[in-house]
């Protein structure tokens, strides 16, 4: 890695992907996995209503996209919002180097965590994020619950 | 729930699962999601080398396959081999209630994690798992590396 890379214009084509998501009439979360040196690997949106898939998140959807690489430690997942236990648990066992989140405000997920084990985690803090992803919950309470695992 | 699932009948599902990866070149690994009133929901084994695709663990592959449920709380998860951080994150966020594990000799993932987490976590030390994929380990140390992300 030369230089510090823009994580908000990283950010931008995770955000690309979930506006499509929600155009889609599907659950606005959007993700991107990078190399250090700007390559995007990878990207995807969270699927749970386009494909009754529950297993397609943003950041899994992203990190098949990338197909097999040889190892993760210099690569980037950026995600619209903090990554759920899932999410984390695929950045965590695939060594995933940093994660940069659009926002953590309407679900924290595994942040606190991630660090713990030495992930390097940004939180960008994103008004657009927020707002996109808080009008979806406000209206969709019941997707929202079930995408998360609450009963 | 009625009486105690025959755990062992359970993971009958997930062996043939292993069994049909390996048959298919692939990596013995092998999960199944069933209902703790012994209904199978979905089945899967690991795929990374027959699609490319990193993402599909057993555990992942058998969840995608149940389709959408409204709760994961009394269901089991049956794997032959001890779920990884990805997987036992998965477990977590979803709530599954139960997993029951074939082996954890070859590979100890997350299940300490998922027990403090309160999960239930039963694990058979099934010797035919262990040996159909300590086998393929031994013979293929690059393809199992590269699954658990290790450089």
């Amino acid at each position: 890695m030369i230089a510090t890379p823009d994580y908000r214009a990283l950010l931008a084509t995770a955000v690309a992907e979930a506006r499509q998501g929600l155009a889609e009439g599907g659950i606005p979360i959007g993700a991107a996995l990078f190399h250090d040196d700007g390559r995007l690997l990878g990207c995807g949106h969270n699927r749970r209503i386009q494909e009754n898939d529950p297993s397609v998140h943003g950041e899994t959807d992203a990190f098949r996209k990338a197909g097999r690489q040889r190892r993760y430690r210099d690569t980037i997942m950026v995600t619209t919002l903090a990554p759920c236990w899932y999410c984390s648990g695929l950045v965590r066992q695939f060594n995933i180097g940093t994660v940069v989140v659009g926002e953590s405000v309407n679900f924290s997920g595994g942040v606190d965590w991630l660090r713990e084990a030495g992930v390097k985690v940004i939180d960008l803090a994103d008004q657009e994020c927020i707002e996109m992803l808080g009008g979806y919950i406000a209206a969709n309470p019941d997707v929202w619950n079930e995408d998360i695992g609450e009963d």
